[in-house]
């Protein structure tokens, strides 16, 4: 592995926000065999002052980036309705390309997006994170050995910390952006089923004043799986005690669990009792893991194959998603489609 | 309180199966201020094995039971279709009467119950055992103090070890018999809050050649409560791993779980990982909880007063039952109702 | 089990302090075959109070409980010097013998009382309620059962949530009341191996004002076992989070640990992170071990064997807790001797 | 901070074997603001193989390692008595210096190291990783904000998964290598106290044949404190589960506790009862940790300041490590010396 590695994968990365700038570290500190060549971002100071913490060049168009001579992959972490369009440009321009969840926000824009990276061969992978934190490992393993059985029921949660701007959150996010992580793990630890049916509903009661301006900051959903297995998926925008995200199946052999909340393993004992700090942010309690996907990413394009997470998982989840919207609005169960047609 | 405990209340036990006769020991061995009078029993070698063990009287019919002069309370373990039944001839009677869940099957049945209890003045408490456990108590406190602010989000399942003998379970059991447990729970810990509506879906996963005889062995609701919170609540018939209830209640401030599983303190650590014993039965995981809800019994007896969980308790969570069946039937959220007309 | 059961044993409590009452109170309320019969105290309201509780007669001297008619067994909970001399009364009458730890103060005294209950063949307990704690019990069964494999490394501690009256704590409580607990605890879970000596070093930091004047209240202790393998028993009287007794055994296959603290399975999440209120008393956290212990005394009697728990392991605890004074006041390691000769 | 990543120190290695294997991967993958420029070996292939992975230079000479202009800083991870001397060449040569423990085998060679870093002005850090793990800074945060009182009872242990040639472990190794580690924790978790006094037991129990020829394979120690606190300290080279470190510091108002062995949040509850997998390598289970002693030694360069752990705290730890060796060989207790001679 030695020349691989001697000369790193030169990565440009869409998008210099929050995910963007957390990817940015990520990539340039802890990913052997990476780099971060170039940053884009419409706002010229954001990119500049990423790009120079890590010797990067700075684009303010993503089309530049992308078609940079020296950027052989692209990290988009852009706003959610650009990805699609990003990934056929990406893949027109034949680099290997790592989108943010969710990839697209219609089936249709997913098909057009799998069908340019398909057809251009390059290598698409979606940030669903969570498939390289160690406890769902575990849990997933715990699954495909046959250790619990047949899968009969399934739960994943997503709660944040805190909903700091509620008037800026876009429409369906808690389903689209926020419950997408839920759907696509509840997909990759069933893997022998496909989910037929949605029941969703949601609220707002954290920020009840939004609720008509659309906000839904609260949600429950329940997946129905072909093989009979029944998922619960629920989502809050403000966790006081940090960002909490856990999962279950139980099956007809046994249960694995994943998610302890602790910060560390250290346990303070008072006279208030035994306390426990509290994981209080997505990038502490995925940072091995967000870690571990831009590993994947770069062995998927040095070893020249698809990464273990494709588009293809980010369509499935999609379709979970968009379901959860119309079960929301038709206030009954809903059938998860396979083209956006279906539901008109 | 020297002088009441000398005199221990003189229980009349109706129905010597497996609750019947894990009541009995209970109250014999480990309630102070109860003594085992009497134990009725359509099967007189039943009744008379049990009574035997503890010195106890036995009938064959429960009004005669109900009737005996020395009897000053019943507790009802007989079949649940027999339960109302009961509760009014041993209010006539004038008896404190402790029933086993369900109350009864329907919201006729119940009310008659209660209004017979009422007239005659007699104590009525249903077999809500969770209520009395120190896991739950502790979380109903951090509902009530205001820890965990205003209640958005709920959980309460029950795992049972193993279906032996899938022809026998009368239809409904899992919302009438099992559910109604979780159903309790979660009205009594969002106080606040009342039930509106709920969505059901049910199976049979544990025993999949019985469903068309009406078996469902795995269910998850979704219940609506007036201020927005939404809980869930999931059964299953064949927990591999032993007799596994849970709770959970995530609110504005906070959020409190209950349920560890685990048999004791111990740990055992080799090569092949940490591993803890779990409970493996209910009559061990709910020991302390079947004590204290006797030991309640009898103090309320004792004091002249209602118990703190009540035929009123027991009609709510029915309501919710019966809207699950109905959610059920219909493949649709059902509204929980008032009466058992509206349902028509 | 009919006829035993109806006619419990008839038990007279000698002493009504502390942990007399606690006594009487498991006795009487969640002992079957077991009823609190007579209270012998030389303070006659203290007598008469705890008597009057469960209908019992009293005595002012133990004496004359001892040999009255009607008493089967009697429980010794008077103060530690007083044990030897009751056993050897009590084995003169004939009556089953219950001590709570210590037996006695030394060996002389202790093999006096052996001897008595040997020659009149009794049966005599020592209140070692450890043994009867579900995590222990579960810890020992993976010592026996091979599955930790040949002991090497072990701990046993014991921390009191507080110090009361410093003043009135007589000379090596620590070692002859606190920690001979914990010497039980490593014997019993060492079975394959003798004690050959003590290293014990102690200390008074929770009132240190108190030491001139004998207080010791926090100790360490490390014992070598002739199969190689050391043990460390602890001890604190201050914790400030309750009532914490902990135990552990590593061997050359795995390792047990007994002993988590909390007080129930709820965990409280808040921005403080995650709580678990802890056990704050020694009768709350052996609550179901003193019960055990005492459903033990009565089978044994019904059924007129040796309980688990003996005499003798009562003397090999005493002869660690004298080799800690004698390594205290030596200021060097001791060997574990088997008479008070020995050590002059 | 642009420019100082831009040019990220230049770091030359000392040692290719286990540890420095790991530490090069940790450089060069994980930390900004390093880079892996040279690795020195005896072995020529040994250097080369691993200079190759990184694209790093190779000596076999160390001492022409750290000559060398490009080197700006060098990692000592030869064998334990090599230690001393490259300390005082990097110091000669101005070269900050990372020396993994022990820094030396006696206190003078500790003394000629300390003043040779001291009058080159020089950063001397030493590789107690434990420092930077995540549970041990939350504990030392309990300790140093006064959450859990002054400190009394302490506890730090370490078990090695398996002693694989016992012939290769030099004398000495549990106390001066292995327990070294554990001596620092303490320590640093005791900021207040100075340790006066060891006590050290220690056998070859899981090796028996090798004890002959010095093996020590299991070990406890304790520490008494000049502030009263006494330590326990405990190791052991065969743990059959994985490797164990684990610390708990007991106070006057509460106690922290370090260390739950758990691999990941994953927990598995089949007929066997809840398993959670255990660390099995101190690489995994102090990955973090590792990763945060290099990025402390990159910042002291960058920030021209010395390191938080440091040539003196080696110094400490080590005295406790050699009057642990006195205790052993003299049957007793044993004063921490300040210096060798003392000893003598």
């Amino acid at each position: 592995m030695t020349v691989e590695t001697a000369v790193p994968v030169a990565i440009g990365l869409i998008g210099a926000g929050r995910i963007g700038t957390s990817h940015a570290g990520i990539i340039a500190e802890r990913v052997p065999g990476a780099r971060l060549a170039a940053v884009a971002d419409p706002r010229p100071e954001a990119a500049q002052a990423l790009a120079d913490r890590y010797g990067a060049r700075t684009f303010t168009d993503p089309i530049e980036l992308i078609n940079d001579a020296e950027i052989a992959a692209v990290v988009i972490a852009a706003s959610s309705e650009a990805h699609a369009d990003l990934i056929v440009a990406a893949a027109a321009a034949g680099k290997a390309i790592f989108c943010e969840k969710p990839m697209s926000l219609n089936l249709a824009d997913a098909d057009r997006a799998l069908a340019a990276a398909e057809n251009a061969a390059v290598i698409l992978q979606v940030g669903f994170n969570r498939r390289f934190d160690r406890g769902f490992i575990a849990a997933h393993e715990a699954v495909t050995s046959g250790a619990i059985g047949s899968v009969q029921l399934m739960r994943s949660l997503t709660r944040d910390p805190g909903l700091t701007n509620p008037a800026a959150v876009p429409p369906w996010t808690i389903f689209l952006l926020t419950l997408i992580h839920d759907f696509d793990t509840l997909l990759w630890l069933n893997p022998a089923a496909d989910p037929i049916e949605v029941y969703a509903t949601a609220d707002a009661l954290v920020a009840p004043d939004f609720k008509d301006a659309g906000l839904l900051d609260t949600a429950v959903v329940v997946i129905t799986f072909d093989n009979g297995a029944r998922a619960v998926a629920e989502a809050n925008f403000s966790a006081a005690y940090g960002y909490d995200v856990r999962g279950e199946v139980f099956g007809s052999k046994g249960m694995v669990t994943i998610g302890s909340g602790a910060r560390s393993s250290a346990e303070v004992f008072t006279s208030s009792g035994r306390t426990t700090d509290t994981v209080r942010s997505d990038t502490e309690l995925m940072r091995d893991a967000y870690t571990g996907e831009f590993v994947e990413f770069a062995a998927a394009i040095r070893e020249g194959r698809q990464p273990s997470v494709t588009g293809v998982d980010a369509r499935n989840a999609l379709a979970i998603a968009l379901a959860c919207i119309e079960s929301y609005q038709t206030y009954a169960p809903a059938a998860v489609r396979t083209t956006d047609e279906a539901v008109a």
